[in-house]
């Protein structure tokens, strides 16, 4: 029985250190040298090439290393009765409240404009937004979304949510399935993209959403790159339908150095690193899931192929 | 009996209303239209002209329209008989302590840089700054730092504070007096300043201080623009004692056009904007104050003349 790691151009040494010293008797190997590709039982995988999982005959599950699977779901060499598990930690859902907790307060505060005024010498006060005047609107409520919405909440924003089923948490308001979609856009200022990626989700982020903000609205885009229509934010921005964005993700990454939003004033960018999974933690996670599928339990955060998240 | 509102520069007409709003039967005056001067038993001052006080021989108190009293305290024209009062509201000690943590989280997850890198088409993510290697030290601890200190408990920082007397607060650690300074600085790696403007605070902001600090510090200052030495600063960054700074108050406001500060990348400038009081709240208070002026009560934020804070 052994464990695989798969990751294109990333040096696993640090989580394969880390599984071990979780579990010293672990067998764990890091692809391409695979010793005995029918001893694999379970992979842990990261941008893997294509068609390389249908080399391990024995695999009974495949654990995404982040919060993303559709590299995953959209892979047809996965073999059938494998399951699926997303990799989530704690400290990558604190890491990622964090990070939306501060953009919207440079936003609220015009922090970029003052950075940008810096630049010329120009000393120039702007009157903050008031909370009251910035409801947040969060797509994907799932276990990232949650510990977002309790942050935001705790530091008294006005928060509504958007997910397939409706929510209970106190203080926000749950808005469920397609026919509430407008509704929640419109109760929304400041809109967090925390979707997973589906063939429903690509490209949700487009100018008919944008428009149905609370004008202008406000864009963070923490999900995946291709949820929004890029030329759609641009366009959204040029016609202040959109104030402003923060993005963490991109359809191409890194993100092309002729890419028309580097050189825009109101977008944010930063490369992907809003919530970033420490070796340890991951492997305390990966380890369990590797137990549980050996054992034929259930995973956690393990993904129903049929829905997608 | 009439309230003097004082301030150059400054409309106030908004807080004229508001306080009007508050009790309809005040009599409020703008200075320098004032009908009775011997009327006057209440001054509110910012930025007041010298020698503008000793024309008004009923003055009871004067407060002053934020948090900082220095301008008062520093005004030989004031009545020696005259009680002192700064003016904070609930919203100030809010806002304060958001723009601290803002300004942590930026340090922290290296937004500036990302910032910079923006502007040449730069993808190079930085790992951020885990928290535990991130102690804060906040100077003065009154009204305002403890609100701060209370919120960056909350989200996990450690916090030590240093102020003349010894704090009790869940989680703090406290040092007191001259004698624990270094003590408290060598504890603390981002150091952000709280303190009032005393004789013995000013210039406190200098180079053997930031040398003491847990080697590169990071300085946020949003006391007073003369508590730091502003040539220390520049000298402490080419020196690599200092890694950066996030400055809201100067010793020159409007900071000039031409001032170093500008220029340089690792300084963020926020044109004194961290905290400012709301017209309602401020009348709520200044009200308040007025009456207990005229029955001889003791003061909200009442400040001891002698020690000056």
């Amino acid at each position: 029985m052994s464990l695989l790691l798969i990751a294109k151009n990333r040096d696993l040494s640090s989580l394969k250190k880390a599984l071990l010293e979780k579990d010293p008797n672990l067998d764990v190997e890091i692809w391409p040298r695979v010793e005995n590709k029918e001893r694999v039982n379970f992979a842990v995988c990261w941008n893997h090439p294509k068609h390389v999982l249908d080399s391990y005959p024995n695999l009974r599950a495949v654990s995404s290393l982040g919060a993303g699977v559709n590299h995953l779901l959209d892979d047809e060499a996965l073999p059938e009765n494998a399951k699926i598990c997303r990799l989530i930690t704690g400290s990558l859902k604190d890491q990622m409240a964090e990070y939306i907790l501060n953009a919207i307060t440079n936003y609220r505060l015009h922090i970029s404009k003052y950075t940008d005024q810096k630049r010329t010498g120009k000393w120039e006060p702007h009157s903050s937004i008031p909370k009251k005047h910035a409801p947040i609107g969060i797509m994907g409520l799932g276990e990232m979304g949650t510990s977002v919405a309790t942050l935001l909440l705790q530091h008294g924003y006005k928060v509504n949510s958007w997910s397939r089923s409706r929510k209970s948490i106190d203080g926000l308001q749950s808005f469920a399935g397609k026919e509430e979609l407008s509704d929640f856009l419109q109760e929304t200022k400041i809109l967090i993209n925390l979707l997973p990626l589906t063939d429903e989700t690509d490209g949700i982020l487009d100018l008919e959403l944008f428009k149905q903000l609370k004008n202008p609205g406000y864009l963070i885009n923490v999900g995946r790159g291709t949820h929004l229509v890029e030329e759609d934010l641009i366009y959204a921005l040029d016609t202040e339908q959109l104030e402003g964005a923060c993005l963490d993700v991109f359809v191409t990454e890194p993100l092309p150095e002729n890419h028309p939003f580097w050189n825009r004033e109101n977008i944010m960018i930063t490369p992907h690193i809003a919530a970033i999974t420490p070796a340890r933690e991951a492997a305390e996670v990966i380890v369990e899931n590797y137990k549980r599928a050996l054992s034929g339990m259930e995973l956690m955060f393990e993904v129903d192929r049929e829905k997608g998240y």
